[in-house]
């Protein structure tokens, strides 16, 4: 744990606004049941402490991507007093199947050979295990391929001993309304079902929720927009932001019309200026694709980034921003409720995912809210 | 630590790599004295081993940024039986002064402001001590500023109880080797050093090493090009690569021409392509700049980065590489010999020292060589 007083930058986050967000989607999904998406470590924010505050709001479904992740929130959720499934998305990992019994976990299977293991295993354990089948439908990434799919449909008997929990499918344009992808991978996975045999259904994540109620089917998977992102691309974002990234001030200086400033001089200034240096860098995940294009905030007042961004350091103009507040030792914001993941984001060239998910290991975290 | 069979991925280090890198600079700069910079945990090679090794070679000096790595350095140190002068470039915190003095590391006064808190320190604990002093000759990101520096050479007595270890700065473009700023910076240090109290002097990075013996001064500090970065921009490479970095295939699928990949579906086959899904991702740090990009070696046979880069997930067209190599379970090269940390760098547009410290914390890593 980095001390505060030690640390280049603070990150806080908000366990209530986690929270918040998922009772808006539980609620908005009403019939269906709303998982929560913990992968990556809860999008950076800690798979500990969000897994910790969600069980105990009712979240009942956890997904994560890779074995030990779920291994982890296995002893997670024991401690929060929880036994629900956790379902590890990047499939069986069959030379390790049985560490998914060991800790009941749920894996996505996500090919024919996937399910033969499985089915293999239950036959060795003389068991009925638990699964959930991922089928494809348009982003040829994970899952069963259509001619797969079209197998294991005429040969039922290949799921033997396997416990379908749900079949799901995954949105590869969900956050664009507008595109003729998603009703086109939903008709498709509607298909899959009749062929298939009958179990419960999970389609939407994030965007899915919102893209109406056709989406929901039984379980819904969101991860991004627990964590405050917007889950539609240029729609107003209704979730509550959850992250708060100050980064500190760690010398103040003045520069002259004509200077530059960083590596390669990429900077000049056109002013007298005041130049604040943070110590916050790539190194902490504050992507290097900010240079002259990030924007942090003293209170109300926006500083630009100004020359390249550093390992362990990065440089705003705060000519236009109080003395007062801009002493060594102070302060700037990076990330808060006026300049949110997906803005900062949009300033990096990416999206607010890899934002949250490069939060790097030298900042002090701080939770707040119940469970904190 | 993730278990090798659970992992997506595989990170291995070669400390003999490093530690040749450190030696052949230091054969280089015969004269000077050659630190390590071990900041952002080495640049995320995992300060431990590889500060551990060095200090083994005979490395004498390391520098971090933060006041916590050197905390966290000096204990390493200490298990490796070395009492090496552990310097902060970040500078002194000042509210944590007594820290620096507890685990006996060096602050890099960048400022007047530094330098009369630690001579205050000096003053109540009755001792002389150490400190590098920064000036800034051209980056204007920490160090004195030239008006600072000159009121410091006027009044010496500024630095009473501080036992100047090293005067420094830092290039701003020393990578290229044409740039004239870096010819100016050095004049400039030379007219500081003649003005300020006599002490030894520190001013090349990996590439101030390469710019030739005036650079080198009393002391260099490499960092990229330990870890097998090259040091100049547009020269051949004369380090030895350090990582190697695997990716496990989790699927193979079979696309028709026509067909899309991924999020955003913005990669189109034009031919029937083999498909392999790996389980790394911008959650893992492979950026996300990557997609339709990147490129990963099957052996000798280059396959190319198709489709977005996912947080867990990622997709190359190994249509060209042969099936018994492409397997699930079996691995695509991401970063090898053949296809270094620099060149991946190029293909992210970013540089190399971010595809390192971008590292995650989801690989297994091994470490392979003496001290491994």
């Amino acid at each position: 744990m980095v001390k505060a007083e030690h640390a280049g930058g603070l990150l806080t986050i908000d366990l209530d606004a986690v929270a918040a967000n998922w009772r808006m989607l539980r609620d908005r999904v009403a019939g269906a049941d709303c998982a929560a998406v913990c992968k990556a470590d809860a999008y950076g924010l800690g798979a500990g402490p969000v897994a910790t505050r969600l069980a105990r709001e009712g979240c009942r479904h956890f997904f994560v991507a890779h074995l030990d992740e779920a291994i982890a929130l296995r002893s997670v959720l024991a401690a929060a007093g929880s036994d629900a499934p956790i379902y590890v998305l990047n499939g069986l990992v069959a030379p390790a199947a049985a560490d998914y019994l060991a800790h009941r976990l749920v894996p996505v299977l996500n090919s024919l050979g996937e399910v033969e293991d499985w089915s293999a295993m239950a036959r060795r354990r003389g068991a009925l295990l638990p699964a959930v089948l991922n089928v494809d439908t348009g982003m040829a990434r994970l899952g069963l391929p259509p001619d797969e799919a079209e197998t294991l449909a005429g040969a039922p008997e290949r799921l033997d001993g396997i416990a379908l929990a749900y079949v799901m499918s995954h949105l590869a344009c969900g956050y664009d309304r507008a595109n003729p992808l998603n009703a086109e991978q939903l008709a498709a996975f509607v298909r899959w079902r009749a062929l298939l045999p009958a179990a419960e259904a999970s389609f939407a994540n994030s965007a899915g929720i919102f893209l109406g109620p056709d989406y929901h089917a039984d379980l819904v998977r969101p991860g991004a927009s627990l964590y405050g992102l917007a889950p539609l691309a240029d729609e107003s974002n209704p979730m509550a932001q959850v992250v708060r990234l100050q980064g500190k001030i760690l010398q103040i200086r003045f520069v002259d019309r004509g200077m530059t400033v960083g590596y390669g001089a990429t900077h000049r200034f056109t002013r007298p200026s005041r130049l604040a240096t943070v110590a916050v860098g790539y190194g902490d995940g504050y992507l290097r694709s900010l240079g002259n294009a990030g924007t942090g905030f003293v209170g109300a007042v926006r500083v630009p980034l100004v020359g390249r961004v550093s390992m362990d350091l990065v440089t705003f103009d705060v000519t236009d921003a109080p003395e007062s507040a801009t002493r060594p030792g102070a302060m700037i914001d990076l990330l808060c409720d006026r300049h949110g993941v997906d803005a900062l984001a949009t300033e990096a060239g990416t999206i607010g995912y890899e934002i949250l998910t490069a939060l790097g290991r030298r900042y002090h975290r701080r939770y707040i809210g119940a469970g904190a």
